[in-house]
């Protein structure tokens, strides 16, 4: 059977260049076409060689109709407000786009102005677009929508960690307090002085705060619960490259046991290929996951018992982007929703 | 002026080591005995080669007469319960006991036995002993009480994120959610799975829930806050040597602006010589505290305004172990409270 | 097609561990057993959560008739001296040993002795066993030797750095110095202080002087040199997981230019599915090779000419363990020399 | 009595920063004009934060004539052939010189020009400057020439690991082999693919061949021993952010054992304030002397006799470079050598 042809744009990028990577070993998609306007006629592998004879594709000045040309399906690995710009060109020209950006995530076009400075300008697109957490939203991908829009790194993990119990209706009053963790690769390849190896080795701190994650978590949670919830939402780096750790603290709408908390994780995630409730007593660590497309969730009720501790591991750019963006794309193309992504990760 | 005569106790683990090196700069102590069970008969430097030609001292096996015999004061950096059993001793052998154990930490002795699985066993030093956070203890530890018990790591870093909110009366109700995170070191030198290498770099995860410096904190919360708080602290352990973050989620008892929750912590901290209330816009970052006594402290009021964001970055093992006991061991010795401590810490 | 049944004996070490992640995705071995005699009764995923879902089988005590019963090939990931025993017992049990220990790697028994401090025991299997660098045995592996002995780790680098000039005749007289720099997962999973994070980590230094892998490299050197080679092989540990990069400084016999020496390890390379000779200007970084069966290899003509620098990277788990263990059984096994070492590392 | 007025010239870099660290705390110094045209206006503390409250300076725009009005001393912290500019002027103005970059540490002008590609504009001063490595200049340094002229940070390790030998006659023929691993810190504060946390982490390789520092290194080992050295140098950066280490593999004149090898160093080094060397069966870690002005040499003999391994570790910002310089400073301006130096780093 012919392959599907796939083209990513924006590969220069880290999650462009962990997408080229899942897609060079996948046994439907074939990659044809990888775009960077900054670094256009280079090969992949002079900016990554770790790719060297895996992946030796020139780079090409990002053109709709090019891509169109080479490719039946687009991963976007690009900023926010550039995918804004170039999607509706590609779904125009009949490209399957698979958005790894923020511009088609938010539902409400306001909040979306609101929090990413830039007025939505494809709202036809934005309405028909699904939010592809594959674990909720498997049949809507499944129907092929012009716009398959990548859930975040950070709203991943966090809505794996707090959708079991917000689905149960168990979800108590108040904010959902979010204390995240991220590797230095989630702050992207541009060089800078916070992702200096001398700033970011041995330190860790918040920052970006408010996040411009917390609207998405919140429209997850949200309707994951069936009524507003608010969350407070605080990313920390922590020196290591990859790997996204989502700790929420829950407040329950009526006492639970440990066991039953993790029984009513197990239950969720029962048969999800990439999503393992680990039994009481362990908590996730990111190295368990780097690498791979699984996440790992942890729970324990707070003494006292009015809240859930979950937390949820996830590598920032598998799971987080790259790696949920095949997987959806498996979905929408009718592959194995494993294909390409059945590789163990280093144990070490 | 002859200077103060002063012994380790458990000189070999980390909070130890860093009190030696602290006290063979001090100019008013004079560091005369070290001690440790395990390794008697070794020298400082053997275990710790960054002493070399720094302290050559010898451990010696703990006997609370043969420190008294040596010593005026006494570091006691011994895991918790251990200190139960030395300190009596000590203090009736005329020492004075700066203790950086659990042990005299929590006033309730039946909250100890709750958490740490042991009677406490001298009640009666329990109750003359001191809580000696220097920022909200400095006149009592000035008295020189007969046990100063030193706060834990995770304790200090919690209290100075919350307690300018909480003695204003700001703290609005529902449980304060503390998201810590601490470098391996706070693990102590025992060689273990969770601290080896290839476990404990590129990645973070939870751990040891509910863990035992929940109560501590909460007594020191309520304490400042005049009524009981509810405290839900959970720490993860990241891949570094030293430094320690504890970001705390405090409701608000009324809403406030960033700057006026700046204002408030920049005038609880005026004058501290060790703790420093950050401009807004600024978080701390534990690499800009690491080696030295210092704190650091950023407030960000939460999106919607009921909630204030504060974090608070140390070095665990100085300002939250070894530092702090001799910055309190100098303010009861009537030295500067600088004194050993003035060192600026490496930059990058 | 039946798959060949494979038992990894030692599995609970990181390299045996390696070895269960690749031949879990193998498509021509099926793992059917795991040996430990330490962690018998426990499950692979208890010791490594990263295999949760992909190895959970169970750690049986080591024996030799229940190998053979459950086994066709048995990859030995034991420590020297241990395989010295079991090897024998295996063998004549009809299963093909794929040893990764030492104790089948020195060709001249007097000198295994002077250096592992242990007499060879079954010295008729040493003279058949084959030493099992693919790139200059692959048909002596080919022919299936009884015993398949896997180079070591330091070994390979220094080999595959060294062995086109000297084949080539152009090494020259004296000393061959290789500066060795490896991962802590070298030292294995054992915690030690010298594996305490806080020991490695920031932190580099000699170890081990002199080290068991001089006689290895030694013979290899003196091999493809035609002429007994000296060796001065010093190893480092450096404070990352995997990885490992030996560098090698080579006397030469005529003065060659850059080019000369880059054409030559291209050619030499030519075609090996896992060894890249780097272009003119590129010198490897072990991130570059993590995770997979790849070496990298770069060369430079020092000033003056009268040496070569060349430099190889290689993960120590994989091409410098179980990797090449594997590479050397699918030779053994008429399967494609890739197979189950295809997959791409991470590219960050 | 008046403190010796001081400016640091490059203060935004590290090794300026450095500088800046230690003179705050000095008790002969007084820091009291920062230059840094870059970064001219802002604060010291905006750019390193560890500094609140410790340097709170405004860097000045470069000028000469303003630094001779402000300082006696001038630590230059920029980059080679920037200094040539600034430092023929500050001399005219009476301004001690104590430069940290390379532009005066090669006394033949034309190697200069050859490795540095940059005429050489001072040949005057060149002829007057003082190579200031204090462990065989102190004399020199003593008499204050017009230009201190500071080792580089390779130079300093390598040559403390190779002096002893080369002094005592004891260096055979042949190329001096020299190893060594820089922390990433020695490449600087400026932001770059090469720094970047993600590239850096997890990582070994060599770089910058053929390095600069080479003629440096053979210089000083051949003024040692009187007779040209020839030198191999290959730096390779390793993932921390300070250390530096340098192993020399040196070709013995005649055979040594290892008790006479180390009793030689012993020897070279008895009474110097900051060099140690180790006793047998030691081999320095940089861990050891981070955030120190000291260094650390251990020596080992060579299987078959034949070359000296000889080791040695360094802090490069401190005895590579700020600290190397305030020590020669001392000198000169006839403070105590080790004042404002003898603060001990931490030991985790």
């Amino acid at each position: 059977m012919a392959k599907v042809r796939a083209a990513v744009v924006g590969a220069a990028g880290y999650a462009g260049a962990e997408a080229v990577r899942i897609l060079c070993a996948h046994p439907g998609f074939e990659l044809t076409c990888i775009t960077s306007t900054g670094d256009a006629g280079k090969r992949m592998s002079e900016l990554y060689p770790a790719l060297l004879g895996i992946c030796d594709l020139e780079f090409q000045p990002h053109d709709a109709a090019a891509v169109a040309a080479q490719a039946d399906v687009a991963f976007l690995a690009v900023p926010h407000t550039a995918s804004l710009a170039m999607t509706p060109q590609l779904v125009e020209a009949g490209v399957q786009v698979v958005d790894l950006s923020a511009d088609y995530r938010i539902a409400d076009a306001q909040v979306y102005e609101a929090w990413y400075g830039a007025a939505h300008t494809s709202p036809e697109l934005l309405a028909q677009a699904v939010y592809a957490l594959p674990e909720v939203a498997r049949e809507q991908i499944a129907a092929k929508p012009p716009v398959i829009s990548c859930p975040g790194c950070y709203p991943t993990a966090s809505a794996l960690a707090c959708l079991p119990l917000a689905e149960a209706g168990l979800l108590g009053e108040g904010p959902v307090v979010i204390a995240a963790l991220s590797g230095v690769s989630g702050a992207g390849r541009k060089a800078s002085a916070k992702t200096h190896f001398c700033n970011a080795d041995e330190s860790v701190g918040l920052y970006g705060l408010p996040h411009r994650h917390t609207p998405e978590i919140a429209q997850t949670l949200s309707r994951g619960a069936g009524r507003p919830v608010e969350v407070l939402f605080t990313p920390h780096l922590v020196p290591m490259v990859r790997g996204l750790l989502a700790t929420a603290y829950l407040p329950l709408a009526k006492p639970l046991s440990d066991e039953e908390a993790q029984a009513l994780y197990a239950a969720r995630y029962e048969g999800e290929p990439f999503v393992t409730a680990l039994p009481l007593g362990m908590m996730p660590q990111t190295a368990w996951v780097e690498g791979s497309n699984r996440a790992q969730v942890g729970v324990k009720v707070a003494p006292g018992g009015a809240m859930l501790i979950a937390s949820c591991a996830i590598d920032n750019l598998v799971k987080g982007a790259a790696g949920q963006a095949v997987q959806a794309a498996n979905i929408a193309f009718g592959f194995d929703e494993a294909a390409g992504l059945d590789g163990s990760c280093p144990v070490v």
